[in-house]
Parts: structure tokens; C-alpha cells; sequence
């Protein structure tokens, strides 16, 4: 086990009829601007609970911030905050929203030139503006973790941030909002966090037990809910335990003193900042071939997976690991997700090319657990998963 | 599941050669005191690196807190908080002295009329001296939790306290310090960690996947590095993995959103006021006879918990929940703890009546997950245990 630092400040407030404590979570001279989306808050009613927890306090609103949340309209939000001196963010909405938010939190404080700086450069966030979320999408765990990601549109360009201020104060998560969700976005939410799990877990035995099992029953849990959660998203079991599970897929604790690998997400960020694929469905399309091209790394993970995971206990290790690969993608497609490029766009060819040109542009030379990956092994991998 | 609330802003730095970092985490202008136990610490050489690590900072030292934690002893430490005007208390040491420490943190702020009300009226502490440890024994999960517990030999007491102001500020947990703790304390730990997974799991099912899953995870590892770390203390692997174990079977996670029942606690609580029994082995002895008493009510999740973490595929679920019980009776025997009282002493006759009768005195008249275990349960209980 590599030595590890583990520190989750946010507080989670779980559980049914719970929105209703913003009211006691925020600061009583707070200045606050809610945050959404494209207003399907509006629709389901979580958006009149808010308004109606939020009784009593100065809020402004700024909605619309679109799914892989756009750096031109945060810069307009951040103007509503600077110009209304707002001192509270509350984020209502998925992984897009409060990401958003996030960046917001950060480039509220940035005193350098452009706020882009905080993703172009690197540079972490030790204190953010705070900040609140009510989750109305499980999927990114950005709930309970202080990583976002930022879409440039303009320069097609999909870049990460993070840093130790960028935990929510505190996050409401009812699972009861599941319900008015489309099935694409809860197939989406279970293939990224099932996804997230395997990009802390998919790498190389380093004995830590724990953080191993933790993984996969995490894992089997979306596993187990997937069915009833997509036929029913009413069905407040099967809701409650996708919504933590998701939690749990990204709140650090997991990938606390073992390696990881994030190179998949790599690829697909890149995916959906050239063709706007949704983020998890991206994962989707790689995973197969990534695992596949570094089976030689991975296959003594890939073979515990999938005894432990999928109760694989046919064969040798290479035969076990191959059938994780395979059961992998058939959970993908049970869920509805397809996952090749081919699936999705047509004119797909120079795309392999196009992120290695990318990746090499921006230095990101060493991918993968052991930082090996060069931008040729990425292409190699896309174009696997045509 | 149901509804909860989870926060835990413990940072925790865990690995080799981690205890150098007490001096990051300090604050500059605080004045301290470093607080420990019996000496053992001095022969170990983690008194030698603590003091290293301190250099440059103001401190006071205060040694010599007992297992089981004696609040007269405790007293004379609080009366050095106030005469040297502490800010910052450094607990070095395992349960006993964390969980002494967060009895000062809470007494140096307390403005009631005795510190001993924090305890006798169950006053939860919302603000507390703040406070960091450095652990050398896992065992008790105190070094992430926010609760503790406190022996009063005057009275033959021992009884708990807690709130959210009692978190430690940052827990620095150095797997090395296993190599030299005695094998009758690495048992201990063992045992204790064990039950404490059993305590917020063996209950009812209430459809918490991922928490049934996280703990039987805990259960699995322990079960697993056991034989190793008794065999050779200094196998970094095996104390890494019983270390994080350890922590995260009594660190709030794994008992969101499910029922708790804790009577084991409660009779091996008075077991250890009454005889000095260690913590671990009072666990130990009333475990058994607790999950036979109460097998209607926990058998579903003993047969779940016989199944996944013990293997056992044989039998309808009454033979398989037997055989749940027999497993742990027999994993606590292999690490060396013998499970009835009259193992440990001879006169034992009558324990059970006064057990009960302090139980009827507190008014503790509803234990365990049902809150439906009465004194007279209790004596059952402890009688069978003999």
C-alpha cells in the first residue's frame, strides 16, 4: 500500500424530504447565487423546494449551464457574482452543474489575469468562495469531491481542476429525484461511476486489500441495481443505493494509497470535446480497447475482477482476465450504452490521430498507472475502439 | 436506507515516516501538550520522532494515561491545560489515550459545574479543544471518530460521550509502529475492530447494499492479514491493511443509513469496569451468546454475513446464521481470545444480576437495534456468556 493523505471535509445529508435543510446548512447573512442547469429543475419540483428552503435569504439565480459546463457562460455567472457580491454558491443540479460551480468557486478568489489560467496551468484551488449542492443526477460524485472539469468550446477544449478548497461545504443528496430522471442519463450516471471505479481499481496488485474490496462492492452494487433502477426509477431501494454508490465511486477514498489510472477518461474527454458525446458513453467506448492494448499490465487485476465482481472461476488468469474485459463491455451495453466510436458518429477516422496530436501538444506524454502511455499508445487505443 | 447525515473532517496521513508531519499540521503559534500513556512509546522510539517533530514548538508533556482511561488521572491533565494555557492537545498513543484526550478537548471548554457531566448527562460536545494524534495501536477507530469513552474507578463506571466537535484535526498512522505492539494487543485490535463491524451490521437487512458490502469488506480483510500480522508484526503489509481496517471500521462510514445495535458494547463495557477484562476480550465474550439470545431478530443478516464472509453455502438460512455465530466464536479463538467469563475470572457468579441492576439504575432499559433488550435481557445475556 503506497503511504496516502485522506481528507473529505463535505458534509452529506442523505435520505428522503432532506432539501429542506439548506435552509440550516448556509450561512444566515449569506449572499447567495443558485446555480442550475437547463431548467428541468423546474419541471420535477426540486427547484420549488429550493426556492422554498431558501426562504429568508438573499439570493440571486443564474441557470442554464449546459452539460460539460461551458468556461464563456461561467464567465458570465462569475460576473453576477462579482458585480452582486455574492459570498455562497449553491449548486442544484448534476455533475455539470456543480463542476461548474466549482470552477466558479475558485475563479471568484483567482487574482491572476484570466480565470482559464486555473485549468490551462494547473493550478490548485486552496481556497474557494463555499459552496452547497442539492444533487439532482448521480453519476460524477462531485458531490463529495474537490475535482471539476471545464469545457472551452472555443478552442474545443476539455481540461480539468482541483484542488483541497473545492470540497462542498455540504451536499443534499435525495434519492427521490432519481425518479424524474430520463433513463439515458441513469444509464450515463451508472457507466461513469461503475467507470470511475475501475480507473482506481484496473491497475497492478499493491496489496491494499481494503481499498481493493471497497472497489468491488461498490461495483457490485451498481451491478445489482442497474436492472431495477432503469426499470423503475421510482423504486427508492434501488435509487438509494445507486445514488451512494455513486458517492462513493469518487469521493477519494477509494483510490487512497493505490495507484490509478485515468487514462480512459483522458481519451474520452477528448471524445466529447470533438463530438460532444456524453461523457460516460465516451468511458463506454474506450474501456474495452484500453484494457485490451494493457492487458499485459492488467491482467492480474482484470482476473480478480472478475472472480470477485462477476464469479468468474473458469480458467487461468489470462482467460479470467479476458472475460473481465468482456463482461465489462456486456454491462455497458446492458444498460443501453453502445460502446464503439462507430456507434455514434460516422466520420470517425483521423480521430485516433487528432488526440495523439493533442496529448502531445499539450505534454501529456505518460499515461496510465505507470505515467507510460505515450500519445502513439493513445492512438493505437482509439482507433481500437472504432 | 435510511435517511443520515455524514461528515468526517479528520485529515488522516497514513504510511512510513509520517510522524514528521505533526510539524505541517500544527499550528505555528500553538502551545501544546503532548499527551501518552504508559511509556511504551519511549521504548519504541515514536516518543524519540514525536519530540523531533516538535522541535521549534512549545510544548508540555503529560504521560502515564491508563488503559481504560481513568477520568481522576484525566483530571490532573486538565488542571495543566489550564495553569500552562494549552491551545493544542497531541494524543500519542491508541484508544485509550485518543479517546482521554478527547474527554480534555472537551473539558478544557466545558463552563458546567463538574467535567464528569459531559459523561453523566450525556452532553454532547459541539465545540472542543482542537486536537491531532498520532495512533500506536489500531484498534479503537478513535483516531477518526468523534466519540470516546471514559472509566471512572471511583464509581466502577465507564461511559461514553461524543459530538461533532470531537473529531481529531489530522491522525498521522504510521503501520510501522505495528512491529513492536505485544501480540495479546494486536488480538486485542483484532477483535475489537471485528466487533465493532459486527456491532453496525449484524442487525436487520434494510436494503443498504453498499454499507453491508463495506462492512463485510472490513470483516474479509481482517480476517484475512490476521494469521500474518500475528505471526510477524513487522510485515508492513499486514499492518497496513489491519491498520486502515481498523480506522474505517469505527469511522462513520459503514454505519450510515442502517441500524446499529452496540449491546455488546454495553455488557462488555461494565465487564471491564467491573473485572479489568481488556476492551477487545469483553467483546468477545458476550458476542456469542448475544447473536444466540437474539437469533430470531439477526438471523437473516447472520446467514447474509455467514455467506459472504465466511463461505459457507451449505444449509437453509437458520443453519447458515449457526453457523455465522460459530465462525466468529472460532476466528476469535484463532487469534488467541478465549469467549467466556469464566476464562478470565472465577468468581463470576452474580455478574449478570449486578449488570443488570446497573443497567436498570441508568435507565438503560432498551438495547440493541430494536431498542427492546431489557436488564433482564441483559442478565440473560451475560449468564449464557459465563
Amino acid at each position: 500500500m503506497n503511504n496516502f493523505e485522506f481528507k473529505n471535509p463535505t458534509k452529506i445529508i442523505f435520505g428522503k424530504d432532506q432539501i429542506q435543510k439548506i435552509a440550516t446548512e448556509l450561512p444566515n447573512d449569506a449572499k447567495i447565487l443558485l446555480l442550475y442547469g437547463g431548467g428541468s429543475i423546474k419541471k420535477n419540483g426540486i427547484y420549488q423546494q429550493v426556492i422554498q428552503a431558501l426562504s429568508g435569504f438573499e439570493f440571486e439565480e443564474f441557470g442554464g449551464i449546459p452539460a460539460n459546463p461551458e468556461y464563456s457562460i461561467l464567465l458570465d455567472a462569475l460576473n453576477v457574482i462579482k458585480t452582486k457580491k455574492i459570498t455562497f454558491l449553491l449548486a442544484v443540479g448534476g455533475g455539470s452543474v456543480i463542476d461548474g460551480v466549482k470552477f466558479l468557486s475558485s475563479a471568484a478568489l483567482y487574482e491572476g489575469i484570466e480565470p482559464w489560467e486555473i485549468l490551462s496551468k494547473r493550478i490548485p484551488t486552496v481556497k474557494g468562495m463555499p459552496f452547497g449542492t442539492v444533487l439532482t443526477l448521480p453519476a460524477t460524485g462531485s458531490e463529495m469531491n474537490s475535482g471539476a472539469v471545464i469545457t472551452r468550446a472555443e478552442t474545443k477544449e476539455k481540461l480539468t481542476m482541483g484542488g483541497s478548497g473545492l470540497f462542498p461545504v455540504f451536499s443534499i443528496l435525495d434519492p427521490c429525484v432519481v425518479a424524474s430522471i430520463p433513463e439515458r442519463q441513469i444509464a450515463n450516471g451508472l457507466a461513469d461511476a461503475f467507470t470511475h471505479v475501475l480507473e482506481q481499481y484496473m491497475t497492478y496488485p499493491i496489496n491494499a486489500l481494503l481499498q481493493d474490496r471497497f472497489a468491488e462492492s461498490i461495483m457490485q452494487t451498481l451491478i445489482e441495481v442497474a436492472p431495477a433502477i432503469l426499470k423503475d426509477p421510482s423504486d427508492y431501494k434501488a435509487a438509494s443505493n445507486f445514488m451512494w454508490s455513486c458517492t462513493m465511486a469518487l469521493n477519494g477514498l477509494i483510490q487512497k494509497g493505490v495507484p490509478t489510472d485515468w487514462a480512459i477518461h483522458m481519451m474520452g474527454h477528448e471524445l466529447t470535446a470533438l463530438y460532444g458525446i456524453d461523457h460516460a458513453r465516451t468511458l463506454a467506448i474506450i474501456a474495452e480497447s484500453h484494457y485490451t492494448y494493457n492487458f499485459e499490465a492488467k491482467k492480474k487485476k482484470l482476473a480478480q475482477y472478475a472472480e470477485r465482481v462477476w464469479n468468474i472461476t473458469e480458467g487461468n488468469l489470462e482467460a479470467k482476465a479476458l472475460a473481465g474485459i468482456r463482461k465489462t463491455t456486456e454491462f455497458y451495453q446492458s444498460i443501453g450504452i453502445d460502446t464503439k466510436l462507430s456507434d455514434y458518429i460516422d466520420n470517425y477516422e483521423g480521430t485516433a490521430e487528432e488526440i495523439a496530436r493533442r496529448f502531445e501538444e499539450r505534454g501529456m506524454t505518460g499515461l496510465g498507472e505507470h505515467k507510460s502511455l505515450s500519445p502513439t499508445d493513445a492512438e493505437n487505443i482509439v482507433k481500437m475502439a472504432y
